[in-house]
């Protein structure tokens, strides 16, 4: 080996892996996003308008906003467009209706699908492309919490598979990077603590609206940004990893990292830590989802500066002032309709929250009463776990009376 | 899949690489350690008395601790033992003088080679290991930093492989973990600091060797406890990160971490950071060189908790306070002979100093006349390259007249 051939750069230590087959650069792969209009949607399309090279929008859906969907459409040509509440068209023909959703995420064109529709809602969707063998990149973590165990076997029957979208998730994955599960040892998932983190609980119960939107990180939609505040966001994370990695709930940890640098930790069967880090931005964890294992050039986060980002902090969870982390965590394990209880009566708390019918403490009170009320319904089954979900929805409407 | 399946554990993400070959329990591969009574040697035999199933030690060799030789001999029954100064032997016939490095290194039945050697005296014994094909553990990176492309040369030809032993060095390789070079966009090696961080810049010159000798996070021989107190010791690995990972000097940084729990960072190209993290143990950099890409049950690091280990801080490099780091990176960047002047004239100032007869900003001031006087030295054989090492200690002995 000369000189000159060092100089260029070959390593010395082993490569653990053969490097990936050579993908040509004009194997241009299809993505359909089911929710472009939301907040992954429209970063989704920021990522994949750098990406052109490598990715092209084969069709997108949205649930109402029909004048953004239609800007999208002019921006990124798709082949399909759909829109789930209205009539409106662009310059192709648009589908209309809850049926555009599958369609969108079945299509021959479409290689991945992007599901980021909020709630259960994006479950058929989900559950379709798997079977349809697409990757499926999941911002919409209530799919894997109503219904983990079909989507498990959807996934089995169709060939297709998930790649999580969630920080938390993205970094837990781009740590393990295809070493066996068995060399995992647990994982701890950063919760950035929410607005509320220091407040003490006297004053937790009289939170506003106001209050709880505001997050000291991330900014996000609505409804997560409300789930942040009580942690409930943090118990569907603990479940989605649950099934995302194949691990027991006691191998998985939560712990209070404010600056939300540290995206989550992946601790080995050796003790070896790997951490996955940066400057909070869902662009990465979108782009990652669609190259995974592979890495591409980006922009999209901002540099890494780690003197910049000094001091890192981590806190224990402050788990008895936060009681909706407890109550969905023992959910998951309850496993059957539990989740998918746990899951409605929280969105359902939440609407109400947001449109100024329940206290903040209230959220919590209502998930509970759901659970220990559902939590035992039948589940086997797609019809079985949505029936769970509409019963936890009307049980928290009663329960204050709404 | 039946809910049973999935409570065990198949994960829903997919895995980047197939599972490695299954590697039946009874395959043990031979180690053997060279300075087996150093820091480095005493903490792989205690990883090694763990991991008996797997490893067993085929030779040791050391300096002149002939004692403690005995000892691990009892313990551990290599088949080969060597002192390199003395005439000692034990329970079974040993070798004696410096070729017992080389032999231990070339034996059949030695699978990798720890080589703990201090300074440019584990050349040889990594040149022929790496040429008959072994994997090294090279805790020794002056072998790097001296002849850094002879040692890729010897790789090349022979088959062998390098895995790194410093701690930087280990956890740069954990977070790229098999993926390509094209992926890294840069490195970044935390350094402690050592004893001097905020130490004004006028009370470092009169810095005596005990002061420098405490090294606040990390236990290790004297002369890397001084050369973490100049920083040199960080440029030794920058280079050494230069050679193992084939990456350019302007693609690896340096920051401040007091706490030595973040071990490195890894950028990739899509700006994604992974870093590896842990309580500072020499534990687990020995092992995982044994079993990289792989990992295995140990108990060797001290459970991770980040709230106990919070906070986490980063500052920016006092280049001026501490210009070795600057000279040897310089040197580094110059390449032929130069990494061999730096290294050895630091070995020579810092023995000096240890002796009481320079102060600690002589150590520095010894570095740069050395290079300036001898940086241009032929550099293309082995020969040249420890002809260029000879000079470099004299002219440190002769500049401060000793």
């Amino acid at each position: 080996m000369s000189r000159a051939a060092l100089r260029r750069g070959a390593p010395l230590v082993p490569s653990a892996a053969p490097e990936s087959p050579v993908r040509r650069v004009r194997d241009v792969r299809g993505v359909a996003i089911l929710g472009s209009t939301g907040s992954i949607g429209t970063t989704a399309l920021r990522v994949l308008a750098r990406q052109r090279e490598r990715y092209r929008v084969v069709a997108l859906t949205a649930y109402a906003n029909a004048a953004l969907l239609r800007e999208q459409e002019e921006l990124h040509a798709p082949e399909f467009v759909g829109l789930v509440n209205g009539t409106a068209t662009g310059s192709a023909e648009w589908a209309h209706g809850p049926g555009c959703l599958v369609a969108a995420a079945t299509r021959p064109d479409a290689d991945v699908v992007l599901n980021a529709v909020v709630g259960a809602a994006g479950l058929d969707a989900t559950l379709a492309a798997l079977g349809a063998g697409k990757r499926v990149a999941l911002a919409n973590k209530e799919t894997l919490v109503v219904a983990g165990e079909l989507v498990a076997q959807a996934a089995a029957s169709g060939g297709g598979e998930i790649v999580p979208v969630d920080s938390e998730h993205s970094a837990i994955l781009q740590c393990i990077a295809g070493r066996p599960g068995t060399e995992v040892r647990r994982v701890v998932l950063t919760a950035s603590g929410g607005p509320f983190r220091d407040w003490p609980r006297e004053r937790l119960a009289a939170a506003t609206v106001s209050d709880a939107l505001q997050h000291p990180t991330w900014r996000m939609g609505r409804k997560i940004t409300i789930d942040s505040a009580t942690l409930a966001n943090k118990a569907l994370e603990v479940i989605e990893a649950h099934f995302l990695f194949g691990l027991a709930y006691d191998r998985i940890e939560v712990v209070v990292h404010p600056q939300s640098v540290v995206h989550s930790f992946v601790e080995f069967v050796d003790g070896s830590v790997l951490a996955q880090m940066g400057v909070p931005s869902m662009e990465l964890p979108v782009l990652y989802a669609l190259t995974h294992p592979d890495r591409v050039p980006d922009t999209g986060v901002p540099p890494f500066d780690p003197v910049e980002l000094s001091p890192l902090t981590f806190e224990p969870v402050r788990a008895d002032d936060f009681p909706a982390l407890q109550l969905g965590i023992a959910a998951g394990r309850a496993g059957g309709a539990a989740p998918a209880v746990f899951n409605a009566a929280n969105e359902q708390a939440v609407a109400l929250f947001l449109d100024g019918r329940l206290r903040f403490a209230d959220i919590p009170r209502g998930i509970a009463s759901a659970l220990d009320a559902l939590a035992s319904l039948p589940s086997g089954t797609r019809d079985a776990l949505l029936a769970a979900d509409r019963e936890a929805r009307r049980h928290v409407k009663l329960l204050f009376a709404c």
